[in-house]
């Protein structure tokens, strides 16, 4: 028998589910018996909690759904394992519940956490002379991870940010009174996804007007200006922010610190909040904020075609990667170029991806650091190109059936 | 010449361009010579701010391109009228403009206090004798509107917070730890588009497993032993609320009214974030809140083909009233069966509508007040069913040029 397992880990995309149609897909097409699916990723793997994907692939439509089904199909977890060498006992229960499965590749779909795991597993697997193998396939929303272009799931996201922004500009162009719209956009640390507010830019729109990244510290004093400025010359301002910016001391701007309710609990209100009170008490228009939350994350009814292709490829050319012997890889994407857009794919260490973070770089920025540039659009344009065919059942999309998330049983 | 004037007023909907296709149309169809529209509303009336849309029609992509363009194309206002008897000024320079312009008809696209203007002008018309016919076209997310089955730009909304909620109910169901998520809803007075998140419900997930309109007093105990008793069940629970839940004194459920941040502000959050604080302060498990927002109501790319194709029958069907020479009235669909989904057109007095506000009754809320029953549900299912073809450019859905709302022009 010949056996593989597979992990989903970190917070949810648009696109994990089609990493790991990819998997499963060229897993099947690689001969492997049994492609087992860990639920809630390694913590699965520790509690024998397996279901059997082979059998999924009896519905002829199940890699289709797959593809377009939001969030993992086979859960997440959040847990940091222990370092190998010096605690190697979970790494032995795993590994001897690997053989009496007959697996012989690990896949782990994931963020730069996840990869963490996969750096491990096969840190170990190398220590015991394992021959089994262990393979990354990334994912996450922020574009943070090192030694790749771009990220699967953050395309999706992009297109997300930027269409919610193109919508939210009309909605904010129909009184003819001065207004302020503050729009919060996900990623703490990585100003990727809040950058892609750019794309929203059309030939009549030019929403959202000033875009602050966590990468450059905020000025109050100069966006007040900013915001001012632009008002003079227009009745609505758009302003899209990360949730992470902070000041030149690297203070988040939130207002959670010292804010209490009337029910005298600790208000936990976020950058967007905040910059509202801080532009109502300067500038006094009309003035609200938005934050895109949750649904930017998982909103794979507005998923990016290419994101999903290029997340679907990273899946397969893992599984290519441990069939030609490799371990201990991330299956990655470098960009050919920009126009038309080509990327093509290769294997990098696990290692040197996992708990490393790529930021935005400061040449992608605006020198006033309140918007990005050309060469952050150029890399942008391409992620979010191409709708998928999602088929809607009662009005609503039609996703896999998830309910064995629920369920505790072991197999 | 035989000319026509349409404003569109009140807050966006996905739907509100339709119905303006619907009169553009059947304007046109009719026979007009020039189908004038007015920016942002009466206001433009006022202004004699117009523009000339028979012109538009030579594009032929555009009634297409309008139907499922968001907010409205030709803007909006918050205008209220004086009354036509005692303060007749704005009205004799309106008709004396109409006069000038050789305007035959007038049509008013929005909601209730669209339709309180337009009741004013047709008593103004039938004071001073005027063959102007005035007539009524209904929109509002809210569905709150008095003489009609549902309004237009619900189905849309409704489909919007269906789907979000159901992309969202993946997002929560991937973690083994027990959670709330709170999800606010617009609506502050009337809960109809809060209880279309019972829609985002499927044979494997029951989210939002409570539900709490404005239309039940709100009890922070009750909900608190709701939430209690579901999470000894399951992990994820997720939360649809108005965000006008008020409890038994009418008081809303908000954090503003004391809470001050470290900017010494007062805080400005709503039911979602005050309900997150209470039941984070009362359970302790990990909690958030996601308040839709803004999106919700211009989100055509996730319209309802069944709201739009009303919209624009009812846009078609208000040129007609006018065309058999009514005047006064509203264009109004009421439901014949729900299965199959069955409407059919009427004319009812505008008068009728204005001012008016129809709540979501009683018996279409379980007992408890913590869900929506099936006479509910029966009564939404049809109304989110359908999606338009939304052509995309550049990865964005591609909506008309809508740069004249930033002209300040005079015809």
């Amino acid at each position: 028998m010949k056996n593989c397992v597979i992990i989903q880990s970190g917070g949810p995309t648009a696109a994990i589910n089609a990493s790991l149609a990819g998997v499963v897909y060229k897993a099947k097409e690689m001969g492997y018996d049994r492609i087992y699916g860990a639920i809630n990723g390694i913590a699965g793997v520790l509690r024998h909690h397996l279901i059997d994907l082979t059998e999924r692939l009896s519905d002829p439509e199940f890699l289709d759904k797959l593809m377009v089904t939001p969030a993992m199909y086979l859960g997440s977890c959040r847990n940091r394992m222990p370092d190998p060498i010096a605690e190697p006992a979970q790494y032995e229960q795993m590994f001897s519940f690997f053989k009496e499965k007959e697996i012989v590749a690990f896949f782990g779909i994931g963020g730069n956490d996840s990869m963490d795991t996969v750096a491990k597993l096969s840190a170990y697997a190398a220590k015991v002379n394992s021959p089994i193998r262990v393979m990354g396939v990334p994912k996450t929303i922020d574009n943070d991870l090192m030694q790749i272009d771009h990220t699967p799931g953050f395309g999706s996201a992009a297109k997300y940010v930027a269409t919610s922004l193109l919508e939210m500009a009309h909605d904010t162009m129909i009184y003819p009174v001065k207004s302020i719209t503050i729009v919060e956009i996900m990623g703490r640390d990585a100003g990727w996804l809040t950058a892609a507010s750019a794309l929203a830019r059309t030939s009549y729109s030019n929403a959202p007007q000033l875009i602050y990244l966590p990468e450059v510290p905020f000025s109050i004093t100069e966006c007040i200006e900013d915001t001012e400025k632009l008002l003079r010359e227009r009745n609505s301002v758009v302003i899209a922010i990360s949730e992470g910016i902070r000041d030149k001391e690297g203070n988040y701007i939130s207002a959670s610190d010292s804010a209490v309710d009337k029910f005298g609990h600790q208000q936990l209100s976020g950058a967007g909040k905040a910059l509202e009170h801080i532009l109502g008490q300067a500038i006094g228009v009309k003035i609200r904020s938005v934050e895109l939350n949750i649904p930017q994350r998982c909103g794979t009814h507005l998923a990016s075609q290419t994101d999903l292709l290029e997340a679907r490829a990273l899946g397969e050319y893992g599984v290519e990667l441990a069939e030609k012997g490799e371990t201990g890889l991330m299956a990655s994407l470098e960009r050919i170029s920009d126009e038309p857009y080509k990327v093509s794919y290769k294997g990098v260490s696990v290692a040197e991806v996992a708990n490393g973070v790529r930021n935005v770089p400061r040449e992608f920025i605006n020198e006033r650091g309140n918007d990005v540039n050309e060469k952050m659009l150029s890399y942008l344009r391409p992620l979010i190109l191409g709708e998928p065919k999602i088929t809607y059942e009662n009005g609503l999309p039609e996703f896999l059936d998830v309910s064995h998330l629920l369920s505790s049983v072991t197999f």
